[in-house]
């Protein structure tokens, strides 16, 4: 089969064709209709050095995002059939760890990633464990199935626990306008939130065009903007600053204004990889305000799948969502859909089967 | 000043003149701009035994859900000020009990209630704690503004704490299209509810007709459909049954629908008022189901409030939230709106200060 | 092996000689070192109506709480090893449901009980499922490791959601002095609460004096005190009433108390099993009080495992819990062991692998 | 009366004689029993930059941490009497922001302190509101009364919130051996905690002797095993690390420590005021370890008076609370105490009525 490999520890992969995997015990084998490219597939193709740390097994399909129809199972499989269209939980848990145990197997001690530390979804057919196969209506669109893995990752940052303050009628920010931060925006809007303040580094047409179709009521620039931007949001709500900030950017700046826009008392989620650890006034972001912080990762296995099956039953959230992929190329120029990013041209883009 | 007042013991009321009430200590003096017809209204006109058992202040200005403006402010009020337009809180509570002292005042152990225990709103003029007094946006309709206290028991019905089970893209069911049953599928949809169920006592076309317009994706009637309800709910869910199931009607047979067709480990809030203790199968209702269930009365002070103010700064939530009030009549015409109510031809009826 | 089977549909078991149970895939082969009789044993056992619905094995190896050394296990098992001393979580679930898939898998759809629906523990050997097997200390007296299941139960009752009222300097009562009853006494001692109060239904001494010993500060015969027992309990409370009441009796009177001595705004929570359905005032008991009510099934798995281990850490607990054990019999003598749970003479019976 | 007054924006005060303080509108007056020292206090008087910056009032009275006897009540004032034995919620909120009406007034957004921004506690007398005046059990001695407040924030920073995650049989690591993490401890033991890890700054034999009266299981010291520490309480839990991880202490080690011992999915606390802003590695402290982190300040009014009175009805529970206070002395010794303080040889001192 037609894959994209990274055959050597460098930047970029290589268009071969390797062997159709075989399943082992409770896998499952699926043919891809649509993969998207996640920051993650970026770091891996331009190796920068979270990926040299990161990355132990070579050669490595990557990919993980995607959408497919099952074409074989294995004999002990019994939730999934031939022929079901499935997207995958990305993350490959133990399911005996302590976090497996106790409600929390999306930080698993013994974690496998998919795409990462074993063959993923930029190829003909990809082989999932039984556990991570999600099954889809077989009428959604591979493209927007092949998304709900990051969407997902938006709900979480909004809902990161079962039990958490709402955002129905509150005002939140999204720091960060990338895809994931695009889609939190949609799904705060689908949530019933108040006003939904957005920032974005840059003056990135595309982007901010995007966030004021999810919904945001309020776009600032942080490159224009800079420092006012907490006055502004602070101002725009009655002076106590917002119930939830979002931080999605994984810049120290934007890290830094979520905890000064937030309310007394109100609550952080940090989704955004800083590059580096940065300093923090944990006494006037964090306890003086009584800030509730939550780092996000991953996504719960499988409240947020059934979140997001939910929300996209929706026609009008499936087609904001929708909006969100700007390009769908054949996975052959993978090369170029990694360009579009790199340049940040696109938001998201879906690679389809075609070689 | 004129109101409708009731002077004996016994059903309907009087429109009478009466002297403007003074306001006391960290009181407020408030001009009646709108006011609507709550059941609770219609229990004391009709002076049913739950009437006749509650009410021990003769006579009795009544009403409770209404709008107005702020004329006169007592010296030691200082939260709000004369001209403000303002809602009320119409639970009035001692700050200092148990329940107060714990994050649930709408439980106070000494609670006055507003329009039953004191002077009302059905009259031109009205006097509230200042700290029941909530500011409202001048340019909100006070027919719409008038409504914000049962909108409010709407939002605790679905959000009862703070930290509860989401709604977001999950099936919630809605027995009971009554205002607040349908004021609560807007809300469900604000909040991205997945599928919304509505199940009404009869057949009764305006209901009906609005709770689709509220949302609600399939509108069940109990008359017609009985039984089959919890089959029809159950196959539309994919076999697991509804997360959330809101009790809105006080009926014993949607009590125990409510239970039946819940999904194990799912929730129910029960805010109907049921005639008389009913029998209840509490093995397979709640024991083995480890279904959580809520008691719903008043509001939580003052979260919902800001909920509802944030839900009602959507202008799209805000339409669909007035197409509940189907009658605007004058406050003189008061029997009028009870008959409406009465025979069920009015959702929600607002009563004008025209005498 | 020596095993006591139920082989006709009927009252008692027999004991015999039976093959050693042969493991399957993913399941492990465990020596039966204690087991310890539960209340489901006594109705299965006594084969009341409950037991005649619910039976559908037969020949059946009864009993479930148990401790023992794990003989072999199959080739995929991974998190367990040869000599482990294991007890058993009872609840077998699919891993693939609705509930499974949302951190509720003490309620999956496809449920199997060890002991009922499979060959359980009042035998020389039991075959588990490994992810079923739970890793004792092997310090820990098989008598104690048995009761960690249904100390499970306890645990359950008192916090059933990971996000719960702490009970904390909280005033609790417990009705019904049953061995889960007890537990749920020390457990809440062991958590801070600080009023306990204990119901039995009778004068029963013997369990009555395991309240005190457990922590009870009060101990009410329902028998003896009957309806006073709500009022000398809010006197008790300032007033106020306890702030969560556990109902671990099923009988109707003891749910009535059960809401009326609740604070407004407090939590009950219903393990008892009600022998039919029961006339309750939902108004009063659930509605105006906003009272919240949690069915309890089962054990959160596995976060109330860990709980329990952590809480059998403290000596002086595991003692008390040790106290509850007011028999250890052989286990051929199974029979003398019911009829001491029957006459009400015993509080929790051990039975020893001595045939 | 006799006070203790900053006259001088300088370190230190002096013993003067002053007027006895007027009530007002819903205030009490109450005559001092005992007072304790609280780090503030100790800041007031060193007058570091922090109180540099803080103190806007000269002269002032300081001391906030105290029990006392009604004297003389305001004609409005109904929920306290004269005679009544009171001690202070010391955070006086203006009942009408945005946190006051959504549950968290303890951080009001008009917040004044007792003893910082009005006259407080190291007197013969003190004015208090009445909402602030918290009536203890008549026969709780005043020292231990006095310490009441303190004794709340050690609630707070372990159930920061009412839907928290239990620490009941979870191991749990206190990072600072001052008087509110020796109190933590006491708290956690209460509470079921399984394994209590303490850690310490230095090598104080008073801090680390009461860390194990109160039912430390581990006491560690920072300087002597420095970064071996996360090591060494990782292993104690089975490699998994603690549940939940209070600072206590405002040193940037002990913060970075308390993450890296964390369990993936725990939570943090932080109650310990840094000196500056410190650097932190976000993604490996927070979004990996999907950690929670709680800021601390303050008490939850008056859930943790509640929580307290009812811990300290238990008599092992005071006394061991009793055993914290260290030293009493006379007011009019305050600069002694202050030294004691400063020196490290007292845990916590309390000053005595003696002029």
């Amino acid at each position: 089969m037609y894959a994209i490999v990274k055959k050597m520890r460098g930047p970029e992969a290589e268009i071969s064709t390797v062997d159709v995997p075989k399943i082992k015990k409770n896998e499952v084998l699926v043919k891809v209709k649509a993969a998207s490219i996640c920051g993650t597939d970026v770091h891996l193709w331009n190796w920068n050095e979270w990926a040299q740390n990161r990355v132990r097994k070579i050669p490595l399909i990557f990919g993980h995002e995607f959408a497919g129809e099952v074409l074989e199972i294995d004999d002990d499989v019994t939730s999934v059939e031939e022929g079901d269209m499935v997207s995958a939980e990305t993350h490959i848990v133990d399911g005996t760890c302590y976090q497996c145990q106790t409600d929390r197997m999306h930080v698993c001690q013994n974690m496998e990633i998919l795409g990462v530390d074993r063959d993923g979804a930029f190829a003909e057919y990809v082989v999932l464990p039984e556990r991570n196969a999600w099954k889809n209506d077989p009428n959604l669109d591979p493209a927007i199935a092949s998304i709900q893995e990051p969407l997902g990752n938006a709900v979480q940052t909004i809902l990161p626990k079962d039990h958490i303050e709402d955002v129905a009628g509150k005002n939140v920010a999204v720091l960060g306008c990338g895809p994931i931060g695009l889609m939190a925006i949609a799904v705060l809007k689908a949530l019933g939130a108040a006003k939904i303040f957005a920032t974005a580094g840059g003056l990135n047409k595309v982007r901010m065009e995007l966030a004021k179709r999810m919904g945001a009521d309020m776009i600032l620039s942080a490159s224009e903007e800079g420092k006012s931007i907490v006055k502004v949001i602070r101002d725009a709500t009655d002076g106590n600053g917002v119930d939830a900030a979002l931080e999605m950017s994984g810049s120290p700046v934007a890290v830094r204004q979520a905890f000064e826009m937030l309310t007394p008392g109100g609550r952080v989620s940090l989704l955004g990889i800083l590059e580096k650890p940065m300093e923090l006034d944990l006494n006037n972001a964090v306890v003086f305000k009584a800030a509730t912080v939550y780092g996000i990762t991953g996504r719960r296995m499988f409240q947020t799948w059934h979140q997001v099956k939910g929300l996209l039953s929706n026609p009008d959230f499936r087609n904001k969502i929708a909006s969100i992929i700007t390009h769908k190329i054949p996975m052959k120029d993978v090369a170029k859909g990694m360009g579009l990013i790199n340049s940040k041209q696109a938001a998201k883009v879906v690679l389809e089967p075609r070689w």
